[in-house]
């Protein structure tokens, strides 16, 4: 018999969606970044949950404030990639016992930081004991039915875009963790990506507003992750004009001698948004992100085949189906 | 600096919420048993969230499937004390890497047992690596707002009542964990009360309706802790005049030498609701639960004096605020 270790995130979560009833009439089909349920005449409860756990989702260098804030910051960054504004939410915290009174405080301080940074507010919890750390938030906001920029509506034609530079965070834990090493402006950059991420909200909201989007992701598994994941549920394939590298990361990968797009498009904890525009709404979603503060860059589009590809030194190359994964990483 | 060991529960709790923002205009106070924002015209959207950890919240005995069942209810407990119909829940799951796949199959299909028990489904989730077993539910539903049955509404001389006998779960708890013995029957229904806990929402619900509650609370920290906790939300006393002591524990108390005033007052993992009711519409109140299916049975009544007595062999003895705490039990 499998163990965890083995059958990996995915597979998990396939086991259990088997085991469960469906809900009728599910505004947002299992799978997508948030879940929802319909209240009356098209208005919706939007719910995310997401756990940080110590072992997997802190790294060195990374304290409980941060840590804190960070639990929330993940369940942000799958609203803002649905467009929706959160309200409220609600903490699980599970606490080793060996936890000090200054662990809770900054933990406390944390989680307010992160909701109040999105103008949002923790309104009730619970906590116990627990080998490691562990903080469950769950966040929960209205959208209008219809409205929701879901992972499924990327059509042929339509433009690949993301709202920002990817491959920061995996080159941060290459310092944190591996103890890699870099110029201080280059090593701060990439560390306080990991430390201090930002959702992508304004941008998000801002781009629900146009109806410019056809389908939108996060990307805390990584770009090639999410662009295999509006392909799986467009059934549509794409090609990458232009890989959006940061240019910290780059810098990174030639003094550390790694593949910069190895960088880009498999490592995870990113927080960027992923999204298909309608072509003629380009100019539109552009604007819409500009004046949220934002940029969106256009790195490729939406094809019939069911293949993503790049092109790399000359040759067209597969976007493999892979990025971060509990269990197997 | 203390540990959280030596903090507990309830301390933790005050230290994060002490760092937050309030919520402007928060329908249910923090510390309440669930909750809520409010979304237009009086409607709230009313959440709860509570974690099952493996190490503190699983006996001896349970299997993964009771555990997932009893992570959900749990939570309904909670919403059936504040009168609320559950509609989603959202699951965060935490898997120590040696589970099977049989486990992940036992979950999921526990997962769904207890939503479906409650007309409830599970709507989405998470799920990652931990160290221990990690159930994080979050449960949504909707009500009127000056519908809930909140803690803090209990009048000197509103009648106290419980929706059931008090003392199976911690006699059976003794015979799971501490190998304590008892007759085949007595075993069963006190064993059967820890591993396939009900959660009385019909009973909550019916009794919502009739607006005869003016104080309610589940009773998972134990009667004794229950009471407490409404008599310090709504500044008052109480008289116990009747221990509603299970008959099976009892029999367990006296064969095994126990003290049955123990084993009803401050025992845990108890799903009975506790409630005040205005004493004109008790008989309202009665019926309605007993349509229901369930009795309320009255056991003492809300005086002025800010503590809680019972008579026990002619005297007047207090009713301890204490019960069961993660980090110190």
């Amino acid at each position: 018999m499998k163990k965890a270790g083995k059958l990996g995130e995915r597979k998990i979560i396939e086991i259990i969606q088997n085991r469960l009833d469906l809900m009728p009439r599910m505004p947002v089909p299992f799978g997508d970044d948030v879940a929802a349920f319909e209240i009356g005449s098209g208005d919706l409860v939007v719910l995310k949950t997401d756990m940080l756990v110590g072992k997997t989702d802190v790294p060195r260098g990374m304290s409980v404030w941060q840590a804190a804030r960070k639990a929330i910051v993940m369940n942000v960054s799958d609203f803002a990639a649905k467009g929706v504004k959160p309200i409220a939410l609600l903490v699980s915290l599970g606490l080793p016992r060996n936890s000090t009174e200054k662990d809770v405080e900054e933990i406390g301080a944390g989680l307010n930081a992160g909701a109040r940074e999105y103008d949002a507010y923790v309104i009730g919890g619970d906590t116990g004991e627990a080998s490691d750390l562990i903080i469950s938030v769950s966040l929960f906001g209205m959208a209008q039915k219809g409205k929701l920029m879901l992972r499924s509506g990327a059509r042929p034609g339509d433009l690949l875009a993301v709202t920002g530079p990817f491959g920061k965070p995996s080159a941060g834990l290459k310092i944190l963790v591996d103890g890699r090493e870099a110029r201080d402006d280059i090593r701060n950059a990439l560390v306080e990506s990991v430390l201090m991420p930002h959702a992508r909200l304004r941008e998000g909201l801002a781009l629900a507003h146009t109806g410019a989007v056809s389908a939108a992701i996060d990307s805390s598994d990584g770009l090639a992750w999410s662009l295999h994941e509006i392909a799986r549920a467009s059934k549509v394939g794409m090609t990458v004009e232009a890989l959006p590298t940061s240019r910290e990361a780059e810098k990174f990968a030639i003094v550390d001698k790694l593949d910069p797009v190895e960088l880009t498009l498999y490592g995870g904890e990113e927080y960027e948004l992923v999204l298909t525009v309608r072509p003629r709404l380009w100019g539109k979603a552009e604007k819409a992100v500009e004046r949220a503060g934002g940029t969106l860059v256009k790195i490729g589009k939406v094809t019939a085949k069911e293949s993503i590809l790049f092109e790399r030194r000359g040759r067209q190359v597969e976007v493999e189906p892979r990025g971060y994964e509990h269990f197997k990483t």
